[in-house]
């Protein structure tokens, strides 16, 4: 076999009596899901759908499937010691059949409902205590204007399932803009409309805790989010200036989720900020954008906690390395050719870039950029210039 | 395709316009180097021997073959942006082939040799002025006994080519015993004997440095490492207690010598402390465990700055994350089984735990696990008892 390249043949296992995790979906999380997995020894098999992929161009233990396609998902299920996510996206019925053929599913089906489907995470939410904002699920026009009556305009419409990164998610500020964004969307099975009051919020937060089947939960720092567009775009670790109590209230909210809802894993809680308190806007049940931060800046990063907790092992500390940690996403531009600003982004020595395998389009996430130190505006600056030049955008002063 | 597993195809690839790095060697540093290359979507291709491997458990871009077959080192380098070492034994001949045929050795046949011979080290150190211990190339057991005489018993005895790990090196403590280890080894093709003077050392040093072509220098903080039996069992970073004096120097040392010698790439330099100052005891020109602490412990671990020294990108910020770091070996024992050890190490939330994919066998380095802290004594307890563990061993107080 002497200078052939066979990487299909015996690679990607495991040292004896090491586990295989089944992660779900070929992403930039399944990527670096595998890093934390192959630093512990533990193997990742990744279900991908496309070579292109994140996860797959970095290769391992690579699957090929769709996330739908039931004899796919099973197929790879098969000799996971669990099976989990790298998205939300699996159909509920297809994780009952994996359980009720013996495999383990973290978070399971129960759980994940609630991360897949606004109107079941609402209900939930509302069943539990746990404050958001006014909602109501919406079957027309009729329905939003009635809404928007006893609140007030803008309202905030939403499809309950099929959405991400601001996709199915419209701020509208009168009903005919509710009326084209219903009518221009066709809804993908089993979802249905729902309105929210639009938050004035201060800012808005997330937290993220870990959550292993034992019962044991660990609580990262509460860090504030920018998004741009429905995206991700800047985080802070942890969040500048919160008042103690909204971040205790945060942490207590997201733990309360976690064991109410029996979430095992990385819970992600998106919350809004405001004056009277903190509101659940989403969550997410698998590593979140929100916690990217942690690979440098806590002790352990949510990836290697969610290995952890799905493999039901003692969590590792989320405590922070530093005063503050600064995350900026970066974001295909319009002629965008990362590696060739590596000579340029690198020349500030402390800069952490990270970079998907992803080929470059407009606004798609392509990577992020961390960076640790005392002085969040500066960690900001420093970050926002870092991300602008992998985005070939011109910056000033070079 | 679906549901069938072809992770060799179409796997290991790279997004637009980013490289590929090879390395020779499978090892776990290959598997660290490409932990690393995955977070910068940079591609890692490795020249593995084995499926069992530590890299080629990872998976990814694994090609199969002999670090000194030359037709499948040179089928493996076509295509790679430059080809750099997970071990010292590649041909010095077989890489200047390589140069030949216009692809990139880094570091250079020329830089390397001086980590695959210890006469050649040696000469070259003494050409450029740097301490080392007293030493002499030998023939036969009378040229032992006449350095003996000139300098004290014990002295070190080794083998110019081939060692590693403390194979090679015998401290004898007399004449009969050097016989013996002559007498019982057979020299690989070009080795020959050395004959060095027992140091009689405070404690031992590395000073890692990463140098890139274009002449950049970044030298990460001096770390004790502690031996035994001639391998790496613990390292603290910084070295506690250490001189100003004497870490500058190492520092000094290190610096020059990877500009004296045009090494590019990790360059790990091993020094005795001693009263009157330090010498050098061993090169390499690579990753090196002395600075497996810097992954989690340093601003940019020396995987991350291997790769952008061999990429000539500028290098990034040595600088440590908290105090100390610690970082202990897991050496395989009688009966490891780590996996199931996992429970207990991981109780200790702030453990860091690197396990290589690699099955256990008595004497064999499986993993390392590393601690940040302010008490360097603390850290070494704790990260000791996680090694114990890990290693199988019964722990006082469990």
């Amino acid at each position: 076999m002497t200078g052939v390249r066979t990487s299909g043949h015996g690679v990607g296992g495991v040292a004896a009596g090491f586990p295989v995790v089944g992660m779900i979906g070929g992403g930039q999380l399944a990527r670096m899901s595998a890093q934390a997995a192959s630093a512990m020894g533990i193997g990742l098999r990744v279900l991908a759908r496309d070579p292109r992929e994140s996860a797959a161009r970095a290769g391992g233990d690579i699957w090929w499937g769709a996330h739908d396609d039931p004899d796919a998902v099973r197929a790879f299920a098969q000799g996971c010691d669990v099976v989990t996510f790298d998205h939300e996206h699996v159909p509920p019925p297809l994780l009952e059949s994996l359980l009720a053929a013996g495999i383990a599913v973290r978070p399971g089906p129960q759980a994940l409902i609630h991360a897949q489907d606004k109107v079941s995470m609402r209900r939930a939410l509302d069943g539990i205590g746990v404050p958001v904002p006014a909602w109501r699920e919406v079957n027309d026009l009729d329905d939003v204007a009635q809404f928007g009556s006893e609140h007030s305009w803008p309202v905030v419409l939403k499809v309950s399932r099929g959405g991400y990164d601001g996709r199915g998610v419209w701020v509208v500020p009168d009903l005919a803009a509710a009326a084209s964004a219903m009518a221009g969307t066709e809804l993908v099975p089993g979802a249905v409309w729902l309105v929210e009051a639009h938050v004035a919020f201060t800012r808005e937060l997330a937290a993220q805790v870990a959550r292993r089947p034992s019962g044991e939960v660990v609580a990262y720092p509460v860090v504030q989010t920018v998004q741009r567009d429905g995206i991700c775009a800047e985080v802070v670790a942890p969040c500048p200036g919160l008042e103690p109590e909204h971040a205790r209230s945060a942490q207590a909210v997201a733990t309360r989720i976690a064991e109410e809802l029996d979430v095992v894993g990385m819970l992600a809680v998106e919350l809004f900020d405001t004056p009277a308190g903190v509101l659940v806007n989403e969550l997410a049940m698998r590593p979140h954008n929100s916690g990217h931060w942690s690979i440098e800046g806590a002790t352990t990063s949510q990836f290697a906690n969610h290995l952890r907790a799905v493999l039901d092992l003692p969590l590792g500390s989320p405590q922070p390395r530093a005063p503050f940690t600064v995350m900026v996403n970066v974001l295909g531009g319009s002629d965008s050719q990362p590696y060739s600003a590596y000579p340029l982004v690198l020349a500030d020595p402390s800069v952490s870039v990270h970079m998907y395998g992803k080929d470059a389009r407009p606004g798609r996430k392509l990577g992020h950029v961390t960076l640790l130190g005392a002085d969040p505006d500066d960690l900001l600056a420093r970050g926002r210039r870092a991300a602008a030049i992998l985005r070939g955008e011109a910056v000033a002063g070079l």
